[in-house]
């Protein structure tokens, strides 16, 4: 017999499942073409279930002149009638097709999209440079913890830049400097001499000062998009043994890229293959590519860029996950990313909702009630640890054994978008040792200071003593009451029905809490009156 | 918009969850209690999703006389209070809670179950030792490729064996050989004299001598249960660097053992705790339960024994899962252990039946049709390559990225019962491959030979064509022929409906097939008739 409780939360995530929607988008761009599947319940949660891609190279010639050549329009329609095949197949029939910067420059550009509607039964919306980069923007804002900043989306023909205040995108434009159009006009040596990557230096820097408002200031981040970003990401982790294998929310510095420059230049295209971490497919332009955004950073007097993984697609997404509110001149914002993210997480893990958020309950209070003369915890910890509780069972999922570890593997492969690096390490590992084992950086140690291990020990204890005041799931302790002097401290559960169960567990897992705060605990229950 | 094939998948679903049960198995041992909660749809697919330990050392002080202490029957009605309460706040009402050696040993047991029975409102069955053998089968039986055999559960009071022939139980017994009362019975210093030593080697060869039946003969495996055993496995992984974290279906040698027990002997209680992967609570008894399993191998004349994680609590709940069939005098067992497994895994993740069989079907169609001549697999590969057909997408349960990998942690998590571990490894890898990437076998290479590698090539590159010949998830490609002669390969695909995307993705992977059958190939769609 299952309790009706816990029915009653099945029955809501099948509810929920009932209601789950899936829409195509398939972006056009010059070189690839993208199809995405996004499986989503409008509002609650989302994730991508497929993606497929080619590379009809549709740009192939347009450097000479800007028309798109027959055997590029013949490839492209070729693409665009397998996408289409592919979502007929597959039952999908809510599409969003876009064309990037080659349709959007080639003067025959009629020509090619009648085709596509003709033969493939797509009808594609020619973004203009403005409407790629707020669809870059709108990624940004959805995905990081952003206020103020520059986001920049660097394609294979174009790159888009977006000024964003208070979350808002004040300015937006796209210039002609994408990584492979740059490598084609500027870099045409192999290895390029010093003189070609002189020349395109200077090109770029003098394409980018001519945007008065691209400057950074104090409080602004730079957030980088595409390809060219995600490969210096993981060249940087790979040459810095980094722990995590996370690119999104990277923070890659200036030093480190001119590290990068400087071997990239100094190696053919097939020589640069051979570097860990590189793509084969993106050898040729990564050195373009990468000086491009290096001088957009000086430019804008930035000497560090973090990198965002998402892009135009999830822009477009985004859209309609949130719903279009351009009639009623709203742009389609997430409230808060974080918290969003950790729900989003928690949802497509099915999590069990009234327990995690009792957990999160009883964690905070004890949290709130600490003393600070006794507490190891930083500001903004609070969230991390709620971040934590909602979380702490969704290995659940994989299995019961060990499901603290594969609630922490979920977690790092999620990478939580909006939070940094290592706060996303510290939330796994609270997840990691909400059961057992004795709580350590160790395995992220080159994330953190050595005065943070206290940090975690402290909030793993609370979670791990919370975790067994409610180890029957029933929320029998209803409130906490922490006392704490030089030297011991007692908690008083407030309880409701039977406290057998969550006194026995609570007593048996003091150790952490006493290790953690480095004094003796009490507990004692009194039922609620 | 979901089409309609795939809401009658989730409606497939939804219709077995609503129909999952609870059941909690309550194991009362001399030394420990346990609580395991299982979740399962008769028959269908189940998994554990809780567990409780106490440890109230029911037997303590009973190998001086056969009665239970005031004080060992006060812990367990404490524990006995704690499990019901658990029960009664998870809202579980089906419970099969059973006592071992301890209790059917005691001679005041009827006052410790009269007291369980009003103080907790638990039932406790005591069962027979010969009952205990037979869970401890059904346990082996169902989570092993076993035939014929002799199953081994060492417990703290009790050894229970029994013969299996043709899957059957012939012989079953328990003696009282168990790891506590060997320890407290003959090693008493520590660390132990070797006159200690010998003299427990001398009572358990005379013990086990009398069992006419405990022989085994070619063609017989033996399997061991316990917690030593789990523990003798832990400490030989460590000592070899074993490259999989799996207990279940290990085989342990004679000489590793003999390795093992060696530096045991050496070590004192405390220091045997600092030895990698020693169990803190186990170091004082480990010495003596190796001693009882590797006497009990050498006059049984086997010189290595496969590990069983599952016992007697797993055992109970097959009679459960399966019916009992008592009455009908028919043993509860499962047709076919490996097949339920890979069933068992892609149920409960969900996977997607129609893809999944229709991948089978392909790849099953491929392999049939290669040529000896061509083929470096082995007798049995076939089931392997049908395993992961099934599995190759419950990875997606966690994430589309990296889902291939996703999937392979997921199946060495379960470890497939019923494989040996070199077979779970291979269809771990297998789903690693399904993708994308060179297979390769280094990360598991000390299990295997160098030219398990082209196998492993072979049915990789079967699978990731299949999986792109229905990569639009809709069945389109009805039926395989296959052609090869000494240089070259042709691929015959009779569709229904839409053959473009099939060509398309196929065309795109061939490499990894021309790689590893050394000839180009060529795929031909035709539409159905």
């Amino acid at each position: 017999m299952i309790d009706s409780k816990h029915l009653l939360e099945l029955h809501e995530i099948q509810e929920a499942e009932r209601m789950a929607q899936r829409v195509a988008v398939i972006d056009m761009g010059s070189n690839s073409f993208r199809l995405v599947v996004f499986e989503y319940v409008p509002g609650v949660s989302f994730k991508e279930v497929d993606e497929v891609r080619e590379n009809p190279r549709l740009s192939e010639g347009m450097a000479e002149m800007p028309v798109m050549r027959q055997s590029a329009i013949d490839r492209g329609v070729r693409a665009a009638q397998i996408y289409a095949a592919y979502c007929r197949a597959s039952g999908i029939d809510d599409i969003i097709c876009v064309g990037t910067s080659a349709i959007r420059d080639a003067e025959n550009r009629s020509r090619f999209l009648q085709r596509v509607q003709d033969e493939a039964g797509l009808a594609v919306r020619v973004l203009s440079g403005e409407e790629e980069a707020y669809y870059a923007y709108l990624a940004a804002a959805n995905s990081m913890t952003l206020r103020d900043g520059l986001v920049l989306n660097l394609g294979g023909g174009s790159l888009e830049i977006v000024r964003v205040e208070d979350r808002r995108s004040v300015e937006a434009t796209s210039l002609p400097l994408g990584a492979v159009r740059m490598t084609e006009a500027f870099l045409t040596g192999d290895p390029p001499t010093s003189k070609q990557i002189e020349k395109l230096t200077e090109h770029v820097q003098t394409e980018l000062a001519q945007l008065d408002w691209f400057r950074g200031r104090s409080g602004m981040q730079m957030i980088g998009q595409g390809g060219t970003l995600r490969l210096i990401a993981r060249l940087v982790q790979k040459r810095n043994d980094y722990p995590l294998d996370i690119l999104h929310g990277f923070e890659v510095a200036d030093a480190q890229i001119e590290s990068v420059r400087k071997e990239l230049a100094k190696l053919s295209v097939s020589a640069r293959t051979k570097l860990a971490g590189m793509k084969p497919d993106r050898a040729d332009i990564s050195l373009g590519g990468l000086i491009v955004m290096q001088e957009a950073m000086h430019v804008a007097g930035f000497d560090k860029m973090t990198i965002c993984v998402q892009g135009l697609r999830e822009g477009l997404f985004y859209e309609r996950f949130l719903g279009d509110g351009a009639a009623k001149n709203v742009t389609p914002l997430l409230e808060d990313v974080r918290r969003e993210s950790v729900m989003n997480l928690a949802h497509n893990y099915r999590y069990q909702e009234h327990h995690a958020q009792h957990i999160a309950m009883l964690t905070l209070s004890m949290f709130d009630q600490i003393p600070q003369a006794f507490s190891a915890c930083k500001e903004g910890d609070r969230e991390l640890l709620w971040a934590a509780s909602i979380l702490h069972d969704i290995g659940m999922t994989i299995d019961y054994h060990d499901h603290h570890k594969h609630g922490a593997y979920l977690i790092l492969n999620d990478a939580l978008p909006g939070f940094s690096q290592p706060e996303v390490a510290l939330i796994a590992l609270m997840v990691r040792y909400h059961r057992k084992g004795n709580p350590t950086l160790d395995e992220f140690a080159p994330l953190f200071e050595h005065e943070d291990e206290h940090r975690l020990l402290q909030m793993a204890a609370l979670l791990r003593l919370a975790e067994q005041l409610d180890r029957s799931r029933d929320g029998a302790a209803r409130a906490i009451e922490l006392r704490m002097t030089a030297d011991s401290a007692i908690i008083k559960v407030t309880f409701r029905g039977d406290e057998q169960v969550l006194v026995w567990a609570a007593q048996n897992h003091r150790d952490v809490f006493e290790q953690a705060f480095g004094m003796p605990l009490e507990i004692v229950a009194v039922p609620e009156t």
